[in-house]
């Protein structure tokens, strides 16, 4: 009784929205939640309540209120934003939209999925193999990581050459507005091109312009096989050049991802899985579609790969090899950490024909400020991710970091590239989306953030570091 | 000398920008562009001008003028439309855009293609082939239809099943604002999150946001090999299912589409290419995809489909059989119009599971009031048109027309489907978007109309009857 005399108004209400249970409001709690897994450090910047809603209606209710009083809110699902989209606001609500985690529908018939933020990516993955149904979006964290989050940010992963990523398969919402209205921005159809296409507005809007209560999600028929190799290279040269020419060849691998030689070291040594670590670079390529299809394909890319001065491949010739394979290039992150107490991963992306200035210049750069980095990426893409080991309590260290990051990213657009493929801009690359968009387009995003925000209580600062 | 006198102070302007041989200004010009491809009279509405621009500049400078002056602008490619989308605005100025036709830039490296909207879609498709690569979206009229109207309505196709629809290929655009500032909303890059996805609010949006003057394609490798045939059924019931079954073995045909009876009786009667015209519907399916993978995919759906009562298969032999079957299903609607003196080809669309109710109920509803319908349309997306045949000069049959036109909107939208499948909503269906969008959608795209065209001159009465 005695503490609830002390309990803040907000937390009060809260509390009377979701019950008690689905509320955290004590310091160390908030402490918890003033981080993502970005290396922000955000202590100043804690809510004032954690809440975890059930219902639409909840979130509602809590938006009328949080409208009325200006207070920030920031949805947030398995917290692996790595840009910092969702840290808190000083005072702020936290919506943790784990507990929101049912996959309310798979149907077959209308090859689509409906399913609330908190739901693990590869459980939805899994369940929609259970239907024979492909999801084909696979963040490198989605054992951990969920929808909301993903919507939010329009993840990819490797699979995104060949089948596009959360954006492509989002074809309604339901969004909880700034000021607690429900509306849903589509339909039960994948064709739909009736009015504007405000799905499209909020999937990667990162948690700005409303909250994401419900997802329908288009499936596809799951590919019936798959085989999945590793090609070795001496030089970046040969390794872009095979990409180019397995395309070429109208062949549209599945996967198509680039391992740099001090990624492949740093993974051995973490998770030995006998990787040739005497190489540049190895591609990871997987194909799939029909059984009958693979032979000819594999063949195909095994030619290339020897025109291209590749002298060793390996196959996976079990589900376990392959797995194990996937294991090594998804321990990236996690064997880099390693090295240093800290690991940052980067994202930025170019036009395929400039991959490698990019990654030559990230090498440049990288050394040039003396930061160990191990450089991975979805090649096809062009869309590269390097992994920097540092110490960001070592004051030079991070100075460096922060030189480095900056170069890196002017140096992805001088290439005709952006800031981020899949990640998002969330707050830790808000001070250079004025360098990576014309002035024209941010005035336009910020008029429409106004529109849908007006109170600016929906993840400020994000993306834009002031909008004004 | 003395012509240039009568010619209107907006005429010289434009004249000023473009040269006088890129105006058209005569009353008999002006009538010709006073419609598009549907059966709407808007002789009421003729423009001022229509104008060939040939750079993003000269729209610049055009819109700069219409926005002082708060002249609509009606932006148009090859007036195809079917929804009335490109009809112009009394005392507007139309901008044609078939004279900026050219393909800038194909980079096979990149998987891109950087277009003008003048640029024919065929002319689009043949030269990517050029480049064994594929551009998919192939509305039927694409033999004539434009980029930027294709652009502008998202269209789709046959091919949208598999590949989707024009949306899902379009990485940035090049637009021209209501008040003349031009601006890139993406970048050259298909993996892109960095900001909202303003590439997305344009594409669709009729032109009511902004002008199209260049686009960023995204292409996709070239497919192998194809195989086409068409499957005949006694019942709808067994076709909706052979649909399913086909899916629910894995197999993703790159076209699915239904005809029905009076669909092929019509056609065969117009141009005879061997179709039976005893059955109830055909199947016209195409797999793709490697020539070693196409055999099992076929015997697989032959299998499929005599389990659900298929009593015979056309399978095309040669490239030639294969055209003729093209030609006869893009004939449907041409055919359609020698049923009467108008043809109107309407879009709905619906979860496919519901595409049986949605058949059955055009049928009944065309019956009951005593109009001729030839259904057919892309079964796998649950997308169908209605091609009603009908003398529109008949005060009597067109209020018939209007009537039926008005329950089958809601048939669709009452099976959870919408107006719209790819054809857009125009002025044809304005007055039913607020029954197939809830309100506060509605009221958010109004508001972003508003933003982006505060003077509400660009393609006025498109989509929302009103924007207030």
């Amino acid at each position: 009784m005695l503490l609830t005399i002390f309990k803040s108004q907000l937390v009060k209400k809260m509390e009377n929205i979701v019950g008690a249970e689905n509320v955290l409001s004590s310091r160390e709690e908030l402490c918890i939640y003033s981080s993502d897994s970005t290396n922000i450090i955000n202590a100043d910047e804690l809510a004032q309540a954690v809440v975890f809603p059930q219902t639409a209606m909840q979130v509602s209710e809590i938006m009328k209120y949080a409208y009325k009083k200006s207070i920030p809110v920031v949805a947030r699902s398995a917290g692996t934003s790595v840009c910092g989209a969702c840290l808190p606001k000083k005072n702020g609500i936290i919506l943790d939209f784990s507990k929101m985690n049912r996959i309310i529908e798979i149907n077959k018939d209308n090859l689509i999925c409906k399913a609330e933020p908190g739901v693990v990516i590869e459980d939805l993955k899994k369940e929609a193999e259970k239907y024979d149904l492909f999801y084909p979006p696979d963040p490198s964290n989605l054992k951990v990581s969920m929808l909301g989050g993903s919507i939010a940010l329009s993840s990819g992963g490797p699979h995104t050459f060949k089948y596009g990523s959360t954006k492509d398969y989002i074809i309604d919402l339901e969004i909880v507005t700034a000021d607690g209205k429900i509306m849903h921005t589509g339909c039960d159809c994948s064709k739909n091109v009736t009015g504007y296409n405000l799905t499209q507005l909020f999937v990667g809007s990162e948690g700005t312009l409303g909250i994401i209560t419900q997802a329908a999600i288009r499936l596809i028929p799951k590919p019936e096989a798959k085989r999945v190799m590793l090609a070795y290279f001496n030089t970046l040269e040969d390794t872009s050049r095979t990409v180019n020419d397995i395309i070429s060849n109208l062949i549209t691998p599945s996967v198509i991802d680039l391992i740099d030689k001090n990624t492949i070291q740093t993974t051995e040594s973490f998770y030995p899985s006998g990787m040739l670590t005497d190489k540049e670079a190895a591609l990871l390529i997987e194909i799939d579609g029909f059984k009958s299809s693979l032979d000819e394909q594999y063949e195909k890319i095994i030619e290339i790969c020897k025109n291209n001065n590749s002298d060793y491949i390996q196959t996976a010739q079990t589900p376990e090899e392959e797995e194990r394979i996937w294991i090594s290039r998804r321990s990236s992150f996690g064997a880099t950490a390693k090295l240093a107490p800290n690991v940052v991963t980067e994202d930025v992306v170019v036009p395929r024909e400039n991959i490698v200035p990019l990654v030559k210049g990230i090498r440049e750069i990288c050394s040039r400020y003396n930061l160990k980095t191990c450089i991975m990426g979805h090649i096809g893409d062009g869309n590269i991710h390097p992994n920097i080991a540092l110490d960001l309590r070592n004051e030079a260290e991070r100075i460096n970091f922060e030189k480095a990051k900056e170069e890196l990213f002017r140096l992805a657009i001088s290439l005709k590239g952006t800031l981020s493929g899949e990640h998002g801009i969330g707050c830790e690359k808000s001070d250079f989306i004025n360098e990576a968009i014309n002035a024209d387009c941010i005035s336009l995003m910020k008029q429409i953030k106004k529109l849908l925000d007006p109170k600016n209580i929906l993840n400020p600062k994000k993306i834009f570091p002031e909008v004004k």
